[in-house]
């Protein structure tokens, strides 16, 4: 049983702080990763603190992990000792219902067991996440990561990269396609890069005007400012999608407006409430919303593939365990650019 | 200038009461309709009451009319005197936006020009509609009516006929999915026959437990109750589509939960204030939600041919002119199977 050192929540209350417990001793399917790097995301400071309930604790967050194989159990196939691997929100399903036979493990219709915050499928083990030294995974559930890229930059593709790279695939965005990303955070700076990359025409839909030179570095190549009438005025009817990484409670039809016939807007934000929908915004340019959850096992490893190929990385501030407090805070504030990812040399 | 008979709102606060006006002289392009039959809609209400705001009086309704051409432009070439013609809800657009060039003129960039409480585009005339001894349209903006099908069920065509046939066709019901139709009234049951008629299983889902034999002879496969929680129970995540004609004020949520991973709730009436759309539930399937308004020109007649061949109609109760306020008044409480329609006739 690999004993973890690790950075845990007691509690909705408490700051995290070190843990330690064991890993289960890895099975024939499993393989075990030594985690190099692991992402910060927003919902790991939502699922730390209760804010969507059900919480389980000891919390050890984290679901943006790469590393490398330590051991293998004796039917894995994929991976040796010594590759890099990564581990994103999932580390397992029912492997059985239409959705996992299709390659859609996350909307499994048991429900994908969370790679922390969850429960194993057999024992019913709390599930412990990336803010530690080591994870042991089934390989179906394990993805190749590339040498190509700096691993900290690889790290928050996991979630935030293939949040976004899903839904702009789904949709087909690609040349000719006005693409709007609302919110320049962790989602919105990926969702850039892909879309840019797909060859849509970008626009970076965003609050604060501070943010207008680095979407462009990102690849935008427009920044509309959304707090100013006369520039959203000249938006109505342009965009063909929009994504929308928001949050914080926002008016929908604000931004369905800025949508052309037939234009969708993707979601993948929750806000805390639900937001009002009016029908006329919809019915009268055929304007649809669909949400999108991370992305299946196969589409993740095409994203991973894709990235290497394309040289696509997260722009991240490298932090040690001991600082993740303090990065919740920053990020709470919107103080960061984009994605924090801790160190994990810094817990052993 | 032929002069017509007509029957009018004065104001929105009193009945429909006997009017007559002068239509325009036909032009090159256009046909002299003698009005035959005029379906009755609920939008009909709402505008004569002012409750979308905006509304011209005096206004004569209607947008769901079939007739006989009594006369025609010397450019007329698709249609002869003596043949039948249908209009629909509006009867001009720009013609030249990207929407009215693909054949999208309901979402023209300058708005189409509504066929009644709208204005004509050059002289600024109000229009006025089908309860009315005949009407002038231009050639473009009117339907071929096959003389295979009772007039008075082909009325309800131009616009419940549509409203439901063109997003189930955008959206691409066919043999295979499984489609909910929300609420069995003049859409509803327009979508009920168009979706069995793809090859859809349809199952009626209705909070009247009186429309099951009437959506089953329809042909609804299933009924759903929806105010029984076991019933709705047994219903999540079960439908690919869900086609929404309620026009009352309802919990798009409780909706969204029975659609299957990637199904779509196509939304065609409009509730009196915006609905509550909770993140999660489109996140949690990559669900979707999608408004539509009518068809164009070119969808509507390729719906009327469908109809023609496949022997379809709306099912309706036909009611002279002098009727049409009690109409309302029953139309408001849901009585009536499933459309009422004025045979012009008893205004002549």
């Amino acid at each position: 049983m690999p004993n973890t050192k690790a950075y845990a929540a007691q509690a909705a209350t408490t700051p995290l702080a070190p843990f330690s417990f064991d890993r289960r001793t890895p099975g024939d399917h499993d393989v075990q990763i030594e985690i190099l790097y692991c992402g910060v995301c927003h919902s790991d400071i939502h699922q730390v603190r209760d804010e969507w309930g059900g919480s389980i604790y000891p919390m050890v967050p984290g679901h943006e992990i790469v590393g490398r194989v330590t051991a293998v159990g004796s039917h894995v196939k994929k991976f040796a000792v010594g590759d890099l691997a990564g581990v994103g929100c999932f580390v397992d399903s029912c492997r059985t219902c239409a959705n996992c036979q299709e390659g859609l493990e996350q909307y499994c219709d048991e429900g994908m067991v969370g790679t922390y915050n969850g429960r194993e499928r057999v024992t019913n083990a709390p599930t412990y996440g990336g803010y530690s030294t080591q994870i042991v995974v089934d390989e179906n559930y394990t993805l190749k990561i590339s040498d190509k890229l700096p691993l900290e930059g690889v790290a928050p593709l996991l979630c935030a990269g293939i949040t976004t790279y899903s839904p702009l695939r789904y949709v087909g965005v690609r040349k000719g396609h006005k693409v709007g990303v609302l919110g320049l955070g962790g989602l919105g700076h990926m969702a850039v890069k892909f879309a840019a990359s797909f060859g849509a025409e970008v626009t970076m839909l965003s609050s604060s005007p501070s943010k207008e030179a680095d979407a462009k570095k990102l690849g935008a190549h427009h920044f509309a400012l959304t707090s100013d009438p006369a520039t959203m005025n000249g938006l109505q009817n342009h965009f063909d999608f929009i994504l929308n990484t928001v949050s914080a409670q926002h008016d929908y039809s604000t931004y369905l407006n800025l949508l052309k016939t037939n234009g969708t807007m993707i979601v993948v934000g929750v806000p805390p409430t639900p937001s009002a929908v009016p029908a006329f915004n919809l019915i009268f340019k055929r304007r649809s919303i669909i949400g999108s959850l991370i992305g299946g096992i196969k589409e993740t490893q095409e994203m991973l593939d894709y990235c290497a190929e394309h040289h696509i990385v997260s722009d991240v501030e490298v932090i040690p365990v001991q600082e993740v407090n303090e990065a919740y805070e920053r990020m709470i504030k919107g103080d960061v650019r984009y994605r924090f990812v801790i160190d994990i040399a810094s817990l052993k």
